[in-house]
């Protein structure tokens, strides 16, 4: 597995940090052209802010490979968090839209960083709903969620219905905070 | 429990379905002006067609009620369901602003109409995002929730952050046709 970071000597002290947290070494790092051009499947974490730019300068490299887009483009007031407006819908149609090469999906979004940092937690109770028009790549993208303990990977739809799902990342913040939980989704009946 | 309708003879031939279907005679009908009237606590669920003009019509009748918005604004073409934009922002967040004198909340969005007609079903595996920004008419409404089998009702986040939840039932229309289920949310840590 790779990581990558704008300057490929962060990332390799990231990935050396995981394969010493975890024991394993596994993990390498790169600049974010050379990660993504070495990868088949790129998942895109970054904050919202910079998911324009850093996706624009990998155009060229991103052609061809299955993309997950994880981004949730939300703001904070004193209120908590909101859903932002994004013109072209969502962050994944933003992705779609600026790398037309790629097979762009949406998934990820609702994943616990504090639960998926914690290696005494065995298993993380929780769906992860996969969106994208490209069926390979969904299934490429659920299969990547099913091998994460305690996770399946759910179909969720077309990317033109990633918005909501981005969005209701604000809803799971208001219930970790009125529950002071790390809430996930489970879909039932499936 | 009384059910609303533009007619008062529909309303009451459905509240004698409901009892009949049940074996009760605790469900009564009127038209939508004295069952708003006559109630502490509104559901509205009606076609988002309808919602701006029924809510309009009963702004007095529910002035001091606690209204509880299911409304779920969507369209379908051939790729199926899609979140329709709305200029409030939501449903909920349209009653809110047409109902001033209202506590308004939302929730219910998700919550399968086969499943819930079905008697022979005891319990719905399912929980209830309610959402909204009067802390005790949520704890009402969430203890609705938890009144029905197999149902939790979750404090789910601010009336303006609806849409998300609104809109998310296009994805569980997706999973449905996916899957072939009557998909629903459960909330995982909580």
């Amino acid at each position: 597995m790779l990581i990558g970071s704008r300057a490929a000597d962060r990332a390799e002290a990231t990935a050396a940090e995981l394969n010493a947290a975890a024991s394993v070494d596994t993990v390498a790092g790169r600049d974010n052209a050379a990660c993504a051009a070495e990868s088949d499947i790129v998942l895109i974490a970054v904050p919202w802010d910079g998911h324009a730019d850093l996706l624009t300068g990998l155009k060229a490299e991103l052609a061809g490979k299955v993309v997950i887009d994880c981004v949730n483009p939300l703001g904070f007031d004193k209120q908590g968090p909101f859903a932002l407006p994004v013109a072209e819908g969502s962050a994944a149609q933003q992705a779609e839209a600026l790398l037309p090469d790629s097979r762009v999906t949406a998934a990820f979004h609702h994943v616990s960083a504090v639960l998926l940092a914690d290696l005494s937690i065995a298993s993380i109770d929780t769906d992860v709903l996969v969106l994208g028009d490209d069926r390979e790549a969904t299934d490429q993208v659920r299969a990547l969620a099913d091998a994460i303990p305690g996770m399946r990977g759910i179909y969720g739809g077309r990317l033109r219905n990633a918005h909501q799902v981005e969005a209701l990342t604000a809803n799971l913040i208001a219930v970790n905070r009125r529950y002071k939980a790390h809430a996930g989704l489970r879909i039932t009946d499936v």
